[in-house]
């Protein structure tokens, strides 16, 4: 296993210890519950906005805590949900007047981990609402999900909405925002090679040197199909084809793309799919205005990309351009 | 080959599309020399700031034109030098009045092509001059090159120099503030792969499953040694060891730390060596006041990481704090 590790099953700790160092002026990590937070929640004028899902996706969730994103993450082991403990704790160290927010990717273990850890949580007097994301247009059901997965596009749904959030939008202003973002954005992604979980210490799946997955799931879980590896152009084509037809995105439509890599492929590749993302795009008149292109939610080491459209308005626009402060600091 | 190509020999300029079509309010790309440039460059009241070197090393160079770091980016092809009218054509471009600034990575080829070049530039009458960066403690002279490498520490030169650059330093004071930082930033990495560059189709160099090339170049150049693959605190410890003692970096300093990714290693597994030289750093009384954890000059996808360690100062803190606005727009 070709990894920076020391004990595997210390990984995601080290991992989340290293972020808080990182920036101690505005994050707090409580290892209990494997908790990244905003040291300025909760606050009392704005909802909670907490993320778990499993680890292996960074940034997401851990790396994008921080003002006009989320309020904290408290994600469980690589590729697994967190306990329901951690979403309760989680949940009642968060807890604003104004409410919590839950915002889930659809996968079984994770909607059982909240769902467990809402009910424990309210009754303890904690105002909680759920926002589920479901933007993989791959498969109808899958491996560890009933209905869509949830993808890359969470990044969308989670920025417009803690936008809001800091300007003190109530919560359920906030589900509707969620819903309405979730709801023009899709996703497809691929890949070209398996990834190796740290306790594994072995590639997930096999995959033969002149094979590639189309429609891969984030924890590698199987897509549409297996096929003969192709060139960059014609993958861009199969992806934007399945993604433009989903909603459907229509000529005329302005749309945000992002080019997501997996977390093996180098951000040189994810330019030459943008560039023909974008020439493919406005070769059917969908104008795309806002583009995202390098790592949001990938799978460990995997090599592979998705690619994903939202579909603009004013109020999403708004919610994408508003300014945000998290734990990766670029340039 | 599990990449993202199309035909091998168009992958550097359909990268360089890419990132000028996601950028089109910004960035100019000119084809014929590989170049990408501010729009609003050059500038009379602005020293322009031109980086060649090769490609394969993205975000670095062309995806870190914009206001506050570079004014163009003119690369040769993957891990190759830039022709030497690519140089010509692009100082040419980019002349000001208060002149053109190249800023060099120390490797043979380059140095050469940008003499070359800004001799030719010159007679027609265009003012240059050099700045040269040589932050790696690995190998005293290494395959590309003679004294030491320039690599991640790139970077730190960059900015402090771009930021000065923004605020309308002469071309004098911008060589002092250059040459200023690179003598207190040091860098070494280390390779877990070996990396394959499209038009090879096949990896650079072997490395077993069981090793590993500590000091390794960007280029996959060997480092100081093979080593058998050893945990991510002792690869943190070795680097540092190695960077710490050569300036050498001592108790009571203020540093910059960046964790640079190579290409093909996920950001969670450098925050991991982020957190535990973060500790050996405080525990040596060398106090972290800044932090870069991410991918800044990458060798394609090889697995693996580089420690840059910056000594900083008011002068250099200013110039590390100022805002930039490059091509890779994050969140």
């Amino acid at each position: 296993m070709k990894k920076f590790v020391n004990d595997p099953n210390q990984f995601v700790p080290e991992m989340l210890k290293g972020v808080a160092l990182a920036n101690p002026d505005t994050l707090r990590y409580v290892p209990e519950y494997n908790l990244i937070m905003r040291v300025d929640a909760p606050n009392d004028d704005r909802v909670s906005l907490v993320q778990g899902s499993g680890s292996g996706h960074e940034p997401a969730h851990a790396m994008i805590v921080g003002k006009g994103m989320l309020d904290a993450a408290c994600p469980g082991d690589v590729f697994s949900a967190p306990p329901m403990d951690y979403v309760l704790e989680t949940s009642k160290m968060l807890a604003s007047p104004k409410g919590v927010l839950h915002i889930i990717n659809n996968y079984t273990g994770d909607r059982m981990a909240f769902d467990m850890g809402k009910e424990l949580a309210e009754a303890e007097g904690v105002q909680i609402k759920t926002l589920l994301v479901d933007d993989d247009v791959a498969v109808a059901d899958s491996t560890y999900t009933i209905g869509r997965r949830g993808v890359a596009g969470n990044f969308f749904v989670i920025k417009v909405v803690g936008a809001a959030a800091e300007q003190g939008a109530d919560i359920d202003e906030l589900v509707r925002l969620g819903e309405k973002v979730n709801s023009v954005t899709r996703t497809m992604g691929m890949a070209l090679t398996s990834c190796t979980p740290p306790a594994k210490g072995s590639p997930l799946f096999d995959l033969g040197d002149d094979e590639m997955e189309m429609g891969v799931g984030i924890h590698g879980e199987p897509g549409r199909r297996r096929e003969k590896l192709a060139d960059a152009n014609t993958i861009v084509d199969e992806l934007l084809e399945a993604v433009v037809t989903d909603l459907p995105y229509k000529k005329g439509d302005d749309v945000a793309l992002m080019i997501n890599g997996l977390g093996g492929t180098p951000i040189g590749e994810l330019y030459i799919l943008y560039g023909r993302a974008f020439e493919q795009l406005e070769a059917r008149g969908i104008h795309v205005r806002r583009n995202y292109v390098g790592e949001y939610c990938t799978s460990l080491d995997m090599a592979g990309a998705s690619l994903t459209l939202v579909k603009l308005d004013d109020e999403i626009v708004n919610g994408l351009s508003a300014p945000a402060d998290i734990a990766i600091r670029t340039f």
